[in-house]
Formats: structure tokens, C-alpha cells, sequence
């Protein structure tokens, strides 16, 4: 290993000042994530413009053994972005790489460098009258790159899936700075591996994503959203039933909550309103989409309604009239997060199930809470429609405001297993990062680990991509 | 390397009689593909009906280093499940492995084990009031291991994707005996890198995959569909951007042929009628399906082919009335591979392009085959919507019959070269087997080779599995 100050140094000689940041005062703004829980490191902080950049800087670092953190709009949740304690790391940043190389609407794909922000190309989609359907809470931030990187889900996942889904090709660079020319626009290429599928979700443990070409949709601004109340989550996948098999690939959301997270919302919103005469045990949103003729959509959604109604699939349903309606029986779903914020400290847990199990889950883990502490409140919700719960936790009435610092490991710890217990996954959408890595070094198949660790050196064999993330 | 007779014997201890097949005679059946164009030898046909049967077939061949050759049902195009000319293979079927696990309404989701055949299980999906959209020819012949070990594509891809995208878990037998326990049914699963990946589209070269979970839709059972005619691959694609914004999810084929495929159909096929009254340069076949309401579908489609008409998007339009005349317009269209068959030898190319450039393609591809040769009769049909094209050329008029065996290499090499340098694959949804594992390894990246060698050394260090096919 080289001293760091020389290293620094010729990492400057080879990339100019201007992009290869040295001074403490210009590094430091980088070594953090963004809710500040995270902080490390680095001895240098790299904004290339180019992929040519971006290979330079990966073969130099490779050659000096420097660890390498990829880093995208730094949003990320579990710390995947952030350098670890190593003085000599470096962080290797997209931001400058933000160019859409191109956008075809007879394709129906838009090429984008991994720097892009996804608010900006879900606009310059749209503009073109074409729909990126990822979207999630951090689209005005988080970069396509990180997207990738962490197969990002959000709000559309039921009907789009998830980011990998939506990826026809990528570019990438390996850690000794080949580039990897997977940019490939084809909806087939049955031609070996599809490599791609490693890069994705690797969350920069395997090289550094440098472009993403990806699927366009139609725009369907025709919108429709009930909300249902129902007696449990059996029923509310009763009734997920009927409107997957008669509203086809028109549903777009299938939300679900529970009472106790209108009671948060109805005591810490602003604007919101008690949706029905009485409160009932459970809700859920659904939202169809089409990209045609509001009044067939919305006469679609009255009629399986009403017969989810007549059949005992729901207790009482309210449709949305107009866009303010349905923005207000959005806003209900919208506020949980921040109302629960604003309850004070409390666990998240994002995790995934069989949707079919998710009512037994949900029974054996109220049993389970209440062996370890019959206070602890769960507020719980999350897109049911992909079998994924936001199962957070909020503290005993009464209990000290560090309550889930000094509990919390031996509550999430019960979380996790019986996610386990039930065919799950401890993280649905949020990955792994430094957050979950013990948990999930923990609960993977062996087997499963040592091909994810020879794959990682065949990609990465001197180790250098993302150290302490992931495996 | 034990003698063969020897290991032969220690099979037939190991798995019983009935299930390690050894006679000459009983093996026989198994050494060629459904066409008769490969044929190679093999020491033993193993038919196992347990994942743990298979993993101690696996393991027996990795110590004494004998090559294993998986075949589902043997009707992929590119001799993938055919040995080689070595006596010592093994081939391993997976046919008695055709239990349905699971089928679940709620979760939409069904685990099949690799033998089970696409048709049943496409009727035990229906059965079920659900659609497993997989769709092909020989989808009452293949096998759903095969399926996902070729990543089969099919009619119904431009709108539900390839196997890829219908599969949420694979069980699988790694060449060691080790099962891989991926058999998971989640929508969302963030938890390192997605390895099941790698083993679909792998042609049995990683391992052997014993069984699969499979998403499954609403059943789409109210149909439209019109003929429509164009002048122009360009027009056609101009007709396939206004379908897929006004019609969205509903497009669920869009089909091109030129009028000298019409020709040929007309001329060969029973019970066919001229759709038009006269003759047009090219057809597009285009479906829409949906979960409801055949009258506003049938509305749908006729205002906006009425719009093609008045934009001059196409030149004219015939819209089925009747379920009678839909499966008319469809047989013009899938009784082109039979005509041509009927006409005589001809070399097929199923191959690929970024969808926006296939009428440059095209254009640059009938130069080029005049300076070739003139007279060859390109018949040129495909899934337009996905990038897909059959480019099949038959021999000129006046030709010796043995035309394709004799100027074939040079035509192929010529179509193969014109499609890489248009961006597009050598073989979009058939693999590539032994037919094209020589334009395989010299077309595709050399880093992307040494990655898939690499990787495949990880999962198959002794290099048993299904050798001289893909890498």
C-alpha cells in the first residue's frame, strides 16, 4: 500500500484537481449519508465526467489496493453509500455523469448516465409522453445509478416490479477499469449469461455502474383510487383477489394499513380527514390506472367494489370523485411515515413475505411482540400487493425515548426470524448496506454465500469495491 | 477417469435399474434432438424423480469427472440437450420431476417441477382462472426446466416478458450434489446478488434446475384483433407507437409480414383466404387482450386504428367480428414457418434489433444479399414489438435443393454480421446451443466471455455440465 498523501496526489496528477477532491474541507460534505447515522472516511473524493474517468480512477485505485465506495444521490437507507473508518478510502462519486444519452419512443427506452436524478427522467419521460414508472419517495435526490446499484422498488412495484425489471442494459466499469459494454437496448438476446442481473442490486460491491438503458411504459393518467376498510389482512388479500383476477394489469397500488396508523395520522397531519363514520380495523388504498377513458375506469372500480362489497371482501369503501379526493385518500397512506416520525423514535423493519402468508405472519408476530413486551406498539403497513410490510415499531406508552437504541436489537432480532419462519426476506427493498449485513450474513444459505463470494472475486479480486458492504 | 462400464454399474447401484438406463437399446431414444439434426452417445440416460435423486446422480458424475448432459423435452432448436460425440456422457432427464408443488390464487404464484410439461401447466393455470403467459409452438412437447434453462421467449412476450420475467425462484442442482435452495415465491427480495439469474438462460451449463416458481396473471380472455396493412417496415413501427400509447398493458402481440410471406401462405396453406382486395408490401397482426369488457376493447381497437388511418399509419385494416375471423387473421400469420417449410430448404435466422432500427436493418440487409446473391427470396416475418425477426431466406428459384447446405455459411455469416453491426443479437429467443456457439464466441465481448468463463468455473469447477454447448 502506497501512503495515502502520494496516492491522493496522483490520483489528482491523473485526473486534475477539479475532479479528484483532496482537501479535508472538500471531502468532508461527502462521508456522510444523508440522515446523518453513518459517517466515515476518505482520503480522496473522485467526480468523473466520463466513463474513460471512471476507469482510470477504478485501475489506479485497483493497482494501490484503495478501497472504493460508489456513490450515487446518497440516499439509500442502510448505509451502502457511506466509507467506512479506513483513512484511505476513496469515494467515487456519479454526479457529473448525468447526461440522457438518448430517449426513443418507438423502442420505448431511454439511455442514462448513472448520475441522472430519477425525478429528471421520469419528467423527460413523461415529456415525451412516455412513462419510467420507478418512483419512490427520494426521486428528486437519488440518482439511476444508486437505483440500480440497490434495485430500488417504490410505489409501483405491484404492476412494473422492481428496478431490475425495468433495465435492459448496462455500463459498467470493473474494478481494474475495463468496461463492461453492456448497454444493450433488446427486449431478447438469448445470447449466455445475462450478466447484467449481477450488477444489479450488488449495491457497488462488484464494479461501478456508469449508464442504464431503460424500459419505457405508456402514460396512464387515468386514475381511479378506493379505500377500502377491512376486518384483518385475510380479508384484505380476499379482496386483492377479486381486483387482481377482474382490474388485470390496471392495478397500481394495493396499499394496506391498520387502524392504529390512521389514529397516527387523523393525531400528527395536517389536512386530513376521518375517511368513514366509524374506524375500523384495517384500510386499504388501491389505486387502478389506465391509459384510457376515465369514466370506463372508474366504472370498472364501482363495479368490483361493489361486489367485493356484496360478496364480505370489505366493510365500507369510499371512491375517489376527483383528483382532490384522491389525493386526500392518498394522503392518509402518504402520512404514516412521518406521523410515526413525529410519535418519536421507533424500529423500521422493511421486510417481504409469501403474500399468502402474510395473515399468519402477522398473527404469529403480535404473539411473538407480546412475549417480549405486550406496550410495544406496531404500526404497520406497506405494499401488500408485493407481499411487502413496513413493520415498524413505536415504544411503550411511557417507556424512555431511547427505548428503541437500547431494545431495539432484541425486538428486530425477533422481527427478522420470524420473517425468516415464514419463507421471507429481511429486506424487501432497501438491500443491505452496513445496516443489515450481520443480519443477513446470518440468515443466508451458506451455499448461496459462497457462490455471491467467488462471483464477487471473479468481478472484484482484489477487493477493493465497497469493502464492508453487503458480503 | 473410471472405465465406463464400470461407472455405468455404479450408477445403476446408486439410483436403481429403472432409473439409471443403461442398455444400448434404452439409451438410444435419448441421443438426438426432435429434428434429427444432432446425434452423439451417451453411457447412461438417468431419469430421476427427486431433487436428492439428482443431487446424487451430480455428484457420482463430478468424482469421476463424466459429462452431464440435462434435457427437458427436447424440442429446443439449437441441439442444447443432445450429447456430443463422447462415450462416456451422461444424459439426465428431467421428465419424471413433473409434480405441481404449489398453485396459490392469492400470492399468484405456481412452483412446478422442471418435467412438468408448459401445456399443462398453462392449463392448470386456467383451471385456476389464472395465465402462465409463457406461450410457444412446442408448448405441448417442452418442459418447464427447459423453459427457464433456455429462457424461452414466445408470443405473448411483448407484453409479459421472457421466462425471466415470470420467474420468482429456482431449485436447483449445482454439479457438486449441492442443492441450491432458491425456490423462493417473493416479489421482492433485496438480499444480495439475485443468482437465480444466472441459472436461467444458462442451457445447462451451471447446473441443473430441478424446479421453478412462476408469477401468474389475471386471465386476459376478452380478444380483438385487426390485420393491418403498411408499406413499410417504417410505417408498421409508426402504427406500433400510436397502439402502445392509446392501448397500453392490452397490446399483447404485434406481428409483421411481408406480403411475400402472405404470398407463400396463400399458395400453401388449406383454408386461407386473401384478407384484402388487393396485395399490400406488409402486414402487422396485432392483438389486444384484456381481463373485461369485449365491447369497449372491440371500440378501443377501432378508434384507434381509425386514427392509423386518417395519420396514414397504415394503408388498410381488417378487424375480426368474430371469434372465427380472429383465428383466421392468425392463421396467415402462423402458417408462414409451415408454407416456407413446404416451399422448400431455406436458412432461418431468429435474431434481434433495437426496435427503432430494424427498418435500416432491413434496408441495409436486402443490399447487401443482392451482392450476394440476387435471387434468394427473403421471407421475413417476427414479433416486431419485441425486436424480434425470423429472417428466413429461401433458395432462388431454379436452385439445386441442396442450396442451403452449399451457400448457407456465407448467408448466415453475412445476416449474423449485419445484425451485430446494427446493434442487435445473434439469437434473440433460441439460445445458442451447438447450432451457434461458433458466431456465439466470436461475436460477444471478450470481457463478457472471460466473466461467463469465470463464472462458470465457479459454479462447475470440473467443467462436467453439458459441455460443448454455449461456452
Amino acid at each position: 500500500m502506497m501512503q495515502n498523501g502520494s496516492f491522493a496526489q496522483r490520483l489528482t496528477e491523473a485526473l486534475g484537481p477539479d475532479t479528484a477532491l483532496t482537501r479535508p474541507d472538500d471531502i468532508a460534505p461527502w462521508l456522510s449519508d444523508w440522515r446523518g447515522i453513518y459517517r466515515g472516511q476518505a482520503q480522496a473524493v473522485l467526480r468523473p465526467r466520463t466513463v474513460d474517468e471512471v476507469a482510470r480512477a477504478l485501475a489506479l485505485c485497483q493497482q494501490a489496493a484503495v478501497p472504493v465506495v460508489p456513490r450515487g444521490g446518497n440516499t439509500g437507507l442502510c448505509g451502502g453509500a457511506t466509507p467506512d473508518a479506513r483513512a484511505q478510502n476513496v469515494v467515487l462519486s456519479l454526479d457529473r455523469m448525468n447526461a440522457v444519452r438518448s430517449l426513443d419512443t418507438i423502442a420505448n427506452t431511454m439511455v442514462a448516465e448513472a448520475g441522472c436524478i430519477l425525478g429528471n427522467l421520469r419528467r423527460a419521460a413523461q415529456d415525451a409522453n412516455r412513462l419510467l414508472p420507478l418512483s419512490l419517495a427520494a426521486e428528486d435526490s437519488c440518482q439511476i445509478g444508486g437505483n440500480l446499484a440497490t434495485n430500488a422498488g417504490g410505489v409501483n412495484v405491484v404492476r412494473y416490479g422492481m428496478t431490475r425489471e425495468l433495465v435492459l442494459g448496462v455500463e459498467a466499469v470493473l474494478p481494474n477499469g475495463e468496461i463492461f459494454h453492456g448497454l444493450r437496448t433488446l427486449r431478447k438476446d438469448n445470447t449466455g449469461y445475462d450478466l447484467k442481473q449481477l450488477l444489479i442490486g450488488s449495491e457497488g460491491t462488484l464494479g461501478v455502474i456508469t449508464a442504464a438503458a431503460l424500459r419505457l411504459f405508456p402514460r396512464t393518467d387515468t386514475r381511479s383510487v378506493v379505500l377500502a376498510a377491512v376486518a384483518s389482512p385475510a380479508q384484505s388479500l380476499a379482496l386483492y383477489e377479486l381486483l387482481f383476477e377482474q382490474c388485470g394489469a390496471r392495478l397500481q397500488a394495493f396499499e394496506f394499513f391498520t387502524g392504529d396508523c390512521l389514529d397516527l395520522v387523523l393525531a400528527h397531519a395536517e389536512g386530513v380527514q376521518e375517511p368513514f363514520a366509524q374506524r375500523y380495523p384495517a384500510y386499504v388504498l388501491v389505486e387502478l390506472a389506465d391509459t384510457t377513458d376515465e369514466a370506463a375506469l372508474n366504472a370498472l372500480l364501482e363495479r368490483v367494489i361493489g361486489e367485493a362489497l356484496e360478496r364480505e371482501l370489505c366493510l365500507d369503501a369510499a371512491v375517489s370523485a376527483s383528483l382532490a379526493q384522491l389525493q386526500a385518500l392518498w394522503k392518509l397512506r402518504e402520512e404514516i411515515s412521518e406521523a410515526q416520525r413525529a410519535d418519536g423514535p421507533h424500529l423500521k423493519h422493511d421486510v417481504s413475505l409469501p403474500i399468502e402468508r402474510i395473515p399468519a405472519f402477522m398473527d404469529s408476530m403480535a404473539a411473538r411482540l407480546r412475549t417480549l413486551d405486550a406496550a410495544i406498539r406496531p404500526f404497520v403497513f406497506g405494499h401488500f400487493g408485493d407481499g411487502n410490510l413496513h413493520y415498524n415499531l413505536s415504544r411503550p406508552a411511557g417507556a424512555p425515548r431511547d427505548w428503541a437504541a437500547t431494545h431495539g436489537e432484541a425486538v428486530t432480532d425477533a422481527v427478522l426470524d420470524e420473517v425468516m419462519r415464514y419463507g421471507g426476506s429481511i429486506s424487501a427493498e432497501h438491500g443491505i448496506g452496513q445496516l443489515k449485513r450481520h443480519a443477513f450474513l446470518a440468515v443466508k444459505d451458506p451455499l448461496e454465500l459462497r457462490l455471491m463470494r467467488e462471483i464477487k472475486a471473479v468481478f472484484d479480486p482484489a477487493g477493493i469495491m465497497n469493502p464492508g458492504k453487503l458480503l
